[in-house]
């Protein structure tokens, strides 16, 4: 691969807002041609702390990522290299012993709550797209998945909710959203703006070819 | 010209948010396969009431627009029809008798501050832009435009921006970003949005030919 072929598309977004389901489509819609990792599979690994421990940190927080290690792995797939991108275990709060093999493409998108929010990581992107929803459609979002998708209970999305998602929410992600290039607007259904997003991809990959 | 193969794109934004830019940017790399209009172009004629009457109107508010004659306008150029589109005469506040011949063409850009307000002309837009910059940011634009490029004093400038330019957008203008389909922030110098719409309008022509 040619180095300066690859792009890097930072798709970022409060919980809930649409962000991942915008990422998927994308990628659906231009299949191989595109690498896509999330800043979640760099949440930290406490290997020196024990679960209860682990339990107790707050996850919502910059803090809670291993950015520099992302930073380093976009680095080398912009290089054209491989990397081994770990594998977060939510069971235990901890990063797993797995990674998953990533080969660049000449597109990536890097999706993410706080992308954003870090320079080194806002510099080695090409195209910094913002998600967003209004703060009452993406608590329904959220609700639905966590209660409905993953057993947990309304009381505890709740009091995570109002106790670290919102603060951080708007401490980190919502003044990160001046960095973003364009603003997607009702992300998730927005088919607009995903067809935009669509069209500025194949223009790279036809440029690139 | 086959109907159905024309689209329409609206650039909304309050007042020194860039739109303007972006549209004449937009223009300007795509040439002869663009037609803009812009909705101060349809500000109302008012031939029944003196000068000094006509001075006295608010010319921030959605009734200053003859929308209807826009909307009728845009729906012809839609159909493939040449329209007569109206020259509006600032020094004496009202639509002079001359008109601009405009030709439909594939791409079709539609400017102007108010225009996601109304429902009828946001149906025939296909992609809905709106160009954002904080408050600050446009206040300085628009002292800048009309106090060195138009020689108007910077008092009046300030009393025209409190009394009716604010207002206005906060009741008009704000809230109809909701129907953006994209919103682009840092309007103006924002290269990548600019690539962005770019590449959308030429992935349409490219499709059409």
């Amino acid at each position: 691969m040619v180095v300066g072929d690859i792009i890097v598309i930072g798709i970022a977004g409060g919980t809930g807002s649409g962000k991942t389901t915008i990422t998927q489509e994308v990628a659906r819609r231009l299949g191989d041609e595109i690498t896509v990792i999330t800043h979640d599979s760099y949440y930290c690994a406490h290997h020196e702390m024990t679960y209860d421990e682990r339990v107790l940190l707050n996850y919502d927080h910059p803090d809670a990522y291993d950015t520099e290690m992302l930073v380093a792995d976009l680095a080398a797939l912009k290089r054209g290299e491989t990397v081994e991108v770990p594998v977060y275990d939510y069971t235990i709060y901890d990063r797993s012993d797995l990674t998953t093999t990533v080969h660049p493409a000449r597109v990536i998108i890097v999706e993410g709550i706080m992308i954003f929010h870090h320079e080194e990581l806002r510099d080695l992107m090409d195209i910094k797209v913002f998600v967003d929803a209004d703060a009452d459609v993406r608590i329904l979002r959220r609700i639905v998945r966590d209660v409905n998708e993953r057993g947990r209970s309304l009381d505890s999305v709740i009091t995570q909710y109002l106790s670290t998602v919102k603060p951080m929410h708007e401490a980190f992600v919502e003044p990160s959203k001046r960095y973003a290039d364009i603003i997607i607007p009702v992300g998730g259904e927005n088919l607009v703006a995903l067809e935009m997003l669509v069209n500025r991809i194949q223009a790279h990959l036809n440029s690139a070819k």
